[in-house]
């Protein structure tokens, strides 16, 4: 018995996000079948990041157990035949078998784009948010950095979520401009539903003058959902990497 | 009687090209049907590039004339509802009568995008070529100098293309790479059918190093579409800019 570890790319456009569901098409189910193709066995495939519908990978990671004699670090060459072209296994290894892919997940790291000009690229409709607004990057940076270390995030949650606990930790926020191309990086632990979307659209508030940048403060200890900012398009988000410990490397 | 010169961005991915024909979606038929919506009369619309099916658009420039009350730079507001989102008017202007979006053009620029990396961005898969081998840059800008100045670009043309003339101009090529993007800038006056398609491919074998730098000339010389190279996907190269004399901006 061995344990894979798989590192994904996607384009999530046409996706009902990561998780399987039934009657939609998912990254999951597209990706458990090529492995069992590969493998020639039922497998169990744990994904680090549930990512929504819409949003995209770079640095996704999930884990199975096999028997399959192909070793780890060739079994990528074996799954990807058997992928569609908007998901492609960018390096698989062999880890121990005690590695989880989610639970053992240190950090995650997102980017958020927003084109931010008069008009939308044509061929960003699916890849960014389009804010026209010319937006202030320095009263968005301050903003950011109310969100770093520990808080309770209830006010930055999908209503439904239902989380058992709603304390995260933001360990980094960054944001450049390039062109008419905002990038947004965010790090943390973990996230809840809709958590780094909403922080986008607060963000975006602050950036247009509609809130200040120390209001993020307020709306954080508010714990209400209806203080913050809208939630950007899923279409924008990007997990870019996952970080874990040494031994799990 | 007034025309009107518009700036046009596409995602040309579902597109048979620029140029309407029958049976097929292009560019030019569903601008010129949104034209037509908007200023309520049949139009002629001219297009300065004939782009092939698949390539992108950033700065494809058309003209039409109209007796529309509509301001020539308030128009593509009254345009862009009425296409669809992989096509977007960015801009639009009122010019002389005499204005001909195809034959005063003086210069038009290309970006050819690859990804060169051990495997392709499943989010760039309708937006660049990819090549896996290791390109070799500066061999590559080397073969890039023997395009520059007037040439007959016989070797470098679809072998049905017929056009009249083979000689064109080349005034720049610059090579540019930022992580696993190269992203290649030709520009000239005007381009035989595939042409720079076919110049990537050779730049491509270049930079693998099945040919050395200097073959591009003799490959010119040679007058034959057998001794240059494959001609590269559609979907990587893009109509950035396009150059007109002060008169007619």
């Amino acid at each position: 018995m061995k344990n894979i570890k798989l590192t994904i790319e996607y384009d999530g456009t046409r996706y009902a996000g990561w998780q399987i569901q039934e009657n939609h098409p998912t990254i999951q189910q597209e990706l458990k079948t090529a492995v069992e193709k590969a493998v020639e066995e039922e497998i169990n495939l744990i994904g680090a990041g549930r990512t929504d519908s819409g949003v995209h990978a770079y640095g996704q990671v999930a884990n199975f157990r096999t028997k399959t004699s192909i070793p780890g670090d060739k079994a990528f060459y074996h799954i990807n035949p058997h992928l569609p072209e908007d998901i492609v296994v960018v390096r698989s290894e062999e880890v121990p078998l005690s590695f989880h892919s989610r639970y053992d997940a240190l950090t995650k790291t997102y980017h958020y784009v927003i084109i931010n000009g008069p008009h939308m690229h044509p061929r960003h409709r699916h890849y960014a948010q389009w804010i026209d607004y010319a937006l202030d990057l320095e009263a968005m940076r301050e903003a950011g950095g109310f969100f770093l270390g520990e808080h309770d995030f209830t006010s930055f949650m999908a209503a439904n979520a239902g989380d058992v606990s709603t304390i995260r930790s933001i360990d980094a926020i960054d944001i450049q401009k390039e062109g008419d191309v905002v990038e947004i990086q965010v790090k943390g632990r973990s996230f809840l539903r809709n958590m780094i979307r909403i922080m986008m659209g607060t963000l975006v508030d602050v950036g247009k003058g509609k809130i200040p940048p120390d209001k993020v403060a307020t709306i954080l200890e508010a714990k209400d959902r209806q203080m913050a900012g809208p939630t950007l398009s899923a279409c924008g988000l990007y997990l870019m990497n996952i970080e874990y410990g040494e031994e799990q490397k």
